[in-house]
């Protein structure tokens, strides 16, 4: 097979910064293959209020006209159901995210996953508008309760299972799976699902973590990221699940563009996988490594778009297709946009193949 | 308490390199309230032959003369059993080093912890002289095993066992013990140790091991170490195995220096973490958080040195004994010796017990 029609790949899971790093990377989504960006709102100070949402939903479409941006909120205490329920009524966004306090970049405003009740008038308002919650899916490291970067996620699916439980209708994505427990909670929440129903609950798998292991960011900054990559049964079961035809697996990259500089310091590496740019080309060779480029465009174009309702070409900024095309593609040893340098997902690899927009 | 007579302390697990990094961080030794250094033999090449041996022996002994060098060859396969038989008669060496292949520092040339069975000619011949064997215990990381970094001390162990099962007088060093299960295998090799009875097998424990968990090195390099530090759990069984006063637990620093260039890149961070020159005030902080300060002693001073037969003042280069006094201490944020920046543990900390040597 020498090119496949991916149709219009989206990334459900996406960081374009601010200022003159949003400049810089917000190209990348299409160089990527993707046509549609769900955006978050982790900015400092993070996204809650409706005009800032939209100012930065403009700016990010003046700058990629032809990438369709869905936009998000960030969860915290500043936010009110009024709020919620006007953003929702004007389309101004399509979820909220939440990050517990400290998990990743600029999540300091986050909030403690085991209180979620205080959220509830908050959730109601998602669940009767159709609004989506998004869950950075990671207790906080707390020693004293032996919560650590490995132990993180397993420990926060109970929250998952009672939110879905006192919100049966509010759709949830569980983002950016790292282990085979959150993929085994994401199946038995899903295992009475008929054939072509949407899902309610899914799992968001990035591209990095198909490929990463403990090993390979033990030492290896540019590997880093949060959640960390565990062991390869978890891998294992991330590679599984997102390459099982199974709608509820969709992908989201969490591709988390870092200046240099900050992924090299003594103290405190900032936390992130940038893969925007080649994101397909690594799908592509993972799916292909794996006897499964077949199941590439139910993961990359189908199953995300028909959970958030985007299937629809007439909602797209741009009605050009994305093809895959074998074709080497070279990754560089880093990345140097608008004079920003950055760190990029296997660096100096040669992939093959390549993304063409028709 | 407001001093405490340390008599002579020792470490049993030293890096001094080699070059202008030997003559900037020998003399750290001493400032650290050591009296005795059990040097590593990872220099590139290795050190495996007795001319070298004793050149970077001299060479130590000229940067600083009041410093008792302990000298030791790297395991590999140029050992012959005639060289270590000679080595050992010349007093040329105290031990040997092993490293499993590429799990630390210039271990390139380390072996296959499978594979001992080789290396048993020597054994013998270590066994008969009373040469010391030093266990890197860890197995390299290998996915296709389901070897990584969290599980690599553990797997180990067996090696531990069948070598002491196969050379029982064979004294035998578990270096920089990382986990609960390196204990127990410690403690159960010495379960029959009759009181004042001399270890045939030991375990040594780092001081910053008695510090950290995973997530103090995920993301921050000057942490960052080979073993890594693993979870709440293990990290708190070193601490009870340090303070124990059990004999066969002893100190070995594995302090590292690294040149703060090579802790920050953004794809291979060099593993080690640099303890030197504030050693005994990080042991005395740890100890003495503990209620333990009373078990200090028995710990460097004490327990290495009886099983090591330095405990004769008459083989010490100098006399000088080593008095930990309530003195704060400040923890620099970088070192700089010779013009040669290094990362040190805990930097910006104040520390409350200072070294004086009388």
């Amino acid at each position: 097979m020498l090119e496949i029609d991916l149709g219009h790949p989206a990334d459900y899971h996406v960081h374009l910064r601010q200022g003159e790093m949003t400049a810089a990377v917000t190209p990348a989504v299409r160089k990527g293959g993707m046509s549609i960006a769900y955006v978050m709102p982790n900015l400092t100070p993070p996204v809650t209020d409706i005009e800032r949402v939209q100012k930065y939903k403009a700016e990010l479409q003046r700058i990629s006209p032809k990438t369709t941006f869905l936009m998000t909120f960030y969860l915290s205490k500043v936010l009110t159901p009024e709020v919620v329920y006007k953003a929702a009524k004007l389309g101004a966004i399509q979820g909220i995210k939440c990050y517990p306090a400290g998990v990743t970049t600029n999540s300091g405003a986050g909030i403690d996953p085991s209180d979620f009740s205080r959220f509830y008038p908050i959730f109601k308002v998602m669940q009767d508008t159709g609004l989506v919650l998004n869950l950075h899916g990671e207790r906080p490291s707390i020693q004293s309760e032996g919560i650590n970067v490995i132990n993180a996620e397993p420990t926060f699916l109970p929250a998952l299972f009672a939110i879905h439980r006192d919100f049966p209708r509010l759709r949830i994505v569980l983002e950016h799976c790292t282990t085979r427990a959150a993929i085994r909670a994401i199946s038995e929440i899903n295992k009475d699902l008929k054939k072509g129903q949407i899902p309610t609950v899914v799992g968001s798998i990035t591209a990095h973590h198909l490929f990463l292991t403990i090993d390979d960011w033990t030492g290896n900054p540019v590997n880093y990221c949060k959640p960390v990559a565990k062991f390869t049964e978890d891998r294992d079961a991330l590679v599984r699940a997102a390459t099982s035809g199974k709608s509820y697996f969709i992908f989201g990259s969490d591709s988390a563009p870092h200046e240099i500089s900050k992924k090299c310091t003594f103290n405190k590496i900032a936390a992130g996988v940038y893969t925007q740019p080649y994101v397909l080309s690594y799908l592509a060779e993972l799916f292909e490594r794996n006897g499964k480029l077949d199941m590439l465009k139910n993961f990359v174009s189908k199953f995300g778009s028909r959970f958030y309702g985007m299937d629809d070409e007439s909602k797209l900024a741009c009605k050009d297709r994305c093809y895959l095309v074998k074709k080497p593609v070279q990754i560089p040893e880093k990345l140097c946009y608008n004079g920003i340098e950055l760190t990029i997902f296997r660096p100096c690899k040669e992939l093959s193949w390549s993304v063409e927009w028709r």
